[in-house]
């Protein structure tokens, strides 16, 4: 997809998210100014073909995306509205509310903000693990105030659609509670999984199989930026965890119980559980492409 | 492989397991007979090849293979050993323990019965979906007790290897234990999380991804064969269940807080969840020959 409008973008950290953002809009001719405060991951950026150095005589750009880790978005929110750096800000973080809810404490523009939440995974870090074609066929959900012109939403929207996503429009605080509940949840419930092997000896380890690997799969990623992601989403995450901690201890105490009280309970829980697999599996796949 | 001291098995319920023990046998030339109270399902295995109708007037054969749903191997024991069908008895349930001490309780001969569990899969159940590779390469757990001679273990070792597994010799308790934490306990971990979605609507599945698609993925099964499974081996997995009950509900009353203990609890949970993890992936594959 060549671009309408966009003309020029510059991209405000070099990690593997805003590196691959870069690099999909290069592709489609769209000038890119890039900024990262480790010198050494902006030229790895800046080497890789992702754009320019961000120049202080730099026009400015239509759009200014903030991939900085979510604790960092407000300050550079705030910093680079100051600076005048674009016509419309978006960010990349993976829970809005909280920085909606701070970048109006900290008097950031709100008009020209419009929260994104591109749904791509990110095993690896670093701008050398970055991909053109990382959003191809992806969510990427844009969450706008009422504050915003609806102008705004539509040029964020563009510039997901030349990374080769599907932008999906949900309220800040309705994304949050989704995104609880598909993948900050998870990553938290295959961690407390795969945490009961964390001192495992082999006799505990000789008999695991493709189930709880799968189970686990998850449990990985750097405990920093998880605990930042998480934090960012507090409330939402912890109403989930409650409800799957509830499920899990009534079940322990119906197995040390018995007789029919004890069948009843795992059973509710197994048929509830295959209930929500089936509409998992049904779901609209996130690579829709694929 | 051919059968070395092996003529004759009987094999007791042609579901899945069954069926696919007996198909495997069938190859190695070992004679089986089959028997099933489901006179359908008899004959499905027999059409198959499996073997023939176990008849009164067969001759005792070396092993008879249990392969009865869990709570009901006590029964099938005690009636095949009243009968004389065998010379050593094994049954395929995933938990060991319990059905020890009832066929104890029950006046089984535990001098001839070695404990078995094949570690392979069952999504899907009956004789049509029984296959003779089906434990090719699989673990398979046998838990003989001290009174058991290691005569009749090794015979039943042997009709393991004919299968194509790798016999596992483990104390029951401890098997059991293992197995809770490596296969029971994460399928109700699965089940709990997957339960959130089972009313789910169109946004909350909007951004359904790979992630939980992985972790809910044994959320499946029939309720009631698993909650025959999990009763037969409740206090081990309630262990396990407790322990990640307690983990998550730590991790969500440290998100409704704040500061640097939020952020310490969440980081000790991911951080046990890495290193499980790390384990988990090194640990021996359950399929060896892959």
């Amino acid at each position: 997809m060549e671009s309408g409008t966009l003309g020029r973008v510059t991209v405000l950290g070099c990690g593997v998210i805003g590196t691959s953002v870069a690099l999909a809009l290069r592709q489609s001719g769209v000038r890119v100014s890039l900024y990262d405060r480790d010198a050494g991951a902006l030229s790895e950026a800046v080497d890789m073909g992702a754009g320019a150095p961000l120049a202080d005589g730099d026009p400015r750009s239509d759009i200014v995306v903030i991939a900085t880790p979510p604790s960092g978005v407000v300050a550079a929110l705030r910093d680079a509205q100051a600076r005048g750096l674009g016509v419309v800000y978006t960010d990349v973080a993976s829970a809005k509310a909280q920085i909606l809810a701070d970048a109006e404490s900290a008097g950031c523009d709100l008009t020209t903000f419009v929260p994104g939440h591109p749904m791509a995974g990110r095993e690896l870090s670093g701008p050398a693990a970055a991909r053109a074609d990382l959003f191809t066929g992806r969510q990427w959900a844009l969450c706008p105030t009422p504050a915003t012109p609806p102008g705004q939403v539509a040029a964020v929207a563009e510039l997901v659609a030349l990374c080769g996503g599907a932008p999906l429009v949900l309220a800040p605080d309705v994304h949050d509670r989704v995104v609880a509940a598909a993948s900050h949840a998870p990553h938290l419930v295959s961690s407390a999984l795969a945490a009961r092997f964390a001192g495992a000896d082999e006799t505990l380890l000789s008999l695991v199989g493709q189930g709880l690997r799968d189970v686990t799969r998850i449990a990985t990623g750097a405990p920093d930026l998880w605990c930042d992601i998480l934090e960012q989403n507090a409330d939402p995450v912890a109403a989930v965890l409650e409800e799957v901690a509830r499920d899990l201890a009534e079940a322990a105490s119906a197995l040390r119980g018995s007789g029919r009280v004890r069948t009843g309970v795992l059973t509710d829980l197994l048929t509830r559980g295959n209930r929500g697999r089936a509409h998992i599996v049904d779901a609209a796949p996130d690579r829709l492409a694929a």
